[in-house]
């Protein structure tokens, strides 16, 4: 007799299997306040490796971590005139403190450029300061009408990303390698999701920016995700803040500025790019417990045996968790492990054990194997990059699969509905398409260049748009 | 002819001299909304090192990090009596989201009592979920009268611990090892700052807690600094949030609760502890920058011998930084790193090179000397291990030669305007005595037992106090 599924089906519906992956593998939970997160011990967990991941790629590009206070005076938010546009609809208003009235109100970050420029004014000051790039991890709040765990949370957790330039083809350079160079190595090699690099449509672009660059996955449901952007701001928030240097020949020049940003919602990409109808499916270079070793029973040594394998695991270097609680019912240890991905499974029993064999379990295939005791480390890392590839390879397919490539804007809408369209801009009909695609529900989600760059400008005749339906 | 200080000496002016040091090391800066602070890179990546040896200090004490919510519904404060006396005053209040009213006020997390706890009411149930330990690393606020950067300012980053035990005496045995295995240890071992441990008076202890313990470190003008605490909590959080559990015996009962935490006001006891008039000296277990090698002059083949010497140190495991900013003034570059108070500085000069050697400089001592090129690497790791043991044993010095046992509450104020006393509890007149030195701005730091170990209770007659000035 089949058992009663833990989970929602995807097939039946994706959302709510979201939900209770969420719910069920313990990663988070709604907080008090409107639309904000709390992020439990394993959500957490798989947060903390992919900022290590991050934080280690975004200080070999040259930038450090800094911290810029929480609160923003009101007016600093209304020197940017598009910047203020965007997210004065979003912002949470701090009025008291120490039980007096505020002089004059602060917001809580909703992004930092504001605050920091105020700063870089002061440090920059020769092309000799120059670039200057830092990095902030942190929270930040936006008011959420619709809030999700992790996608589209009221506070949510990233780091941002703020540089200065001394030229705009510097900055502009700048923009593309923390897009490539971190946040699509990240999502390729760490998430093992692939993603599209690409422009956004004026649209769509960050408010303050003269370019916003991103890149999107496709989730399970073959809907996109924007996972990372970064901006070419150009001089605007220089301008209002009036952060200029020197230049190399002696004029004085306003500093060209970029910033970028990851969140928690990778967290969203990771559950939804590669969940199944049994929970999460984590892959090796991300996760926290790459490998649980599950005594059976506590009989003919394989307590023992469990810890030594677990030891051994260790000391190769594997991210290991010895799960010996066998007053809890094996059925359900082995579920919850898979509820929450957990990547490779040994299962050390007495009846393998007299054969001298344990029994692993892949995750993401779900086959099982008895192997000898012996050679077990390397046999272990080995199938963990197997893994890696191997879910890599399975997102890669369905974004191959699921992306079309079309000729009009009814084509378009039409493949939307499954997964990505590709079509020319131009055929497309460039903004007044995307404001017709928009009326039901679908979305450009970035520009492309047939040679793979990205576009600099909107001007080219050859452009690509990727259009699909997102989160 | 002496050229002119950078700083203002510490004999003349040790407040001025700590500004001073903090914005001529560029460790941090005042943000424009009241008591906040931009910490800069250098003070960043100050802070950055110690997290993460605490954070693998508290992982090793078995609790997990998690992340809540930075907003506090109102009414989660009123809770518990004592909590919000104590907090009621310092709160930051934020009244719209989205442009529109709260149906509840909220506040900026002081600390997070109250909202974790609302959470381990629904997660603990049964005592197979105890003990149950988690740690923040976040941003809270505090409204600060006379706030100073690092040792007071509105928002700080810090860490706080929350857990729940099945019993009082796990729970109680708990505080003590963070404050010894995770603070004192950190404290000692990674600043290189000995701490006194100690219980906090009833009059000083965390709004909500049954008893406070504390580590108390004696700064530069022999003053102390609180360096971090760790509270018994008792069930009273417990039981206004009805955190409840089934006992082994089949009874109920509530969570016997603990908190702790410390905060970027550590960097205030690094910058106060050690420095000198010529700015940092930073304890190379925790420096971000161990050695520098400075090249004097690219001439002679030194810029790429100061290369090579930066990749065996780097290859060796040390922390080090390549200075060949040659067009800028030798001695400027050295000041700069004097003041950031790298614990080595090598030297590659041209003149040393003709010798086949390089000059070697100790930040803690100044000493300078001549050595060979050859087996640099060694004799640096050697140097920093030594330069640890001295800034520690130093400030062991300064503690043991300023701590002075009393027998009376006169002699106690006395000895508090140049450091310690260490009076009996009941010699000092218990809190009667603590509320007459509080007239002069002398307060109990903290309650020891002579045997070293930690007070429980002040039923005892041997208590002793130690009593100082205080930031």
């Amino acid at each position: 007799m089949a058992k009663a599924p833990v989970l929602t089906p995807q097939g039946e519906d994706f959302p709510r299997w979201y939900q209770d992956v969420v719910a069920k593998a313990e990663l988070a939970d709604n907080g008090p306040v409107r639309g904000t997160m709390v992020i439990r011990q394993y959500g957490f967990a798989l947060w903390e490796r992919l900022q290590g991941e991050l934080d280690r790629r975004i200080k070999e590009a040259g930038a450090d971590n800094v911290y810029f206070p929480l609160l923003i005076p009101e007016s600093y938010l209304r020197k940017e005139a598009d910047h203020v546009e965007g997210f004065a609809p979003e912002l949470w208003t701090v009025t008291h403190g120490g039980g007096k009235e505020l002089e004059e109100k602060a917001v809580i970050r909703p992004t930092s450029e504001t605050i920091i420029n105020s700063y870089f004014s002061k440090w920059v000051q020769s092309y000799r300061d120059l670039p200057l790039r830092v990095n902030q991890w942190g929270n930040v709040m936006r008011w959420e009408l619709r809030p999700r765990l992790f996608l589209r949370t009221s506070e949510f957790l990233w780091q941002e990303g703020h540089t200065c330039h001394a030229s705009e083809d510097d900055a502009r350079e700048y923009v593309i390698r923390i897009l490539l160079d971190v946040y699509t190595d990240t999502a390729v090699n760490v998430l093992g999701i692939p993603v599209l690099p690409g422009r956004k449509t004026d649209n769509e672009k960050f408010a303050g920016a003269n370019a916003s660059y991103c890149i999107e996955g496709m989730m399970g449901d073959g809907k996109a995700l924007q996972m990372g952007t970064s901006h070419d701001l150009g001089q605007n928030f220089a301008k209002v803040f009036d952060t200029q240097f020197s230049t190399e020949a002696g004029d004085r020049d306003y500093a060209w500025q970029t910033s970028w940003g990851v969140s928690t919602r990778l967290i969203g990409a990771l559950i939804m790019a590669h969940g199944d109808d049994n929970g999460l499916r984590v892959p090796p270079h991300l996760a926290p417990i790459q490998c649980v070793v599950l005594v059976v029973k506590d009989e003919e040594g394989a307590g023992e045996r469990g810890r030594l394998i677990s030891e051994e695991l260790s000391a190769a270097g594997v991210r290991v968790e010895l799960d010996d609680r066998v007053d809890t019912s094996f059925g359900r240890r082995a579920t919850d492990w898979e509820l929450k991905g957990v990547p490779v499974r040994i299962e050390v029993g007495p009846r393998d054990l007299r054969e001298g064999a344990l029994t692993l379990v892949r995750r993401d295939t779900g086959e099982k194997a008895q192997i000898p005791l012996d050679g077990l480390h390397r046999r272990v890392s080995d199938l963990l990059e197997e893994i890696q590839r191997a879910l890599l390879a399975e997102a890669e397919e369905r974004l191959r699969s699921r992306t079309e490539t079309v000729a009009t804007l009814d084509d378009a809408r039409e493949a939307a509905q499954t997964g990505f369209a590709a079509i020319g801009w131009d055929a497309l009909g460039r903004d007044a398409g995307e404001t017709m695609l928009a009326e039901s529900g679908v979305t450009v989600r970035c520009i492309q260049r047939p040679d793979g760059k990205l576009p600099l400008s909107f001007d080219d005749d050859d452009l690509i748009a990727i259009v699909g339906r997102a989160y």
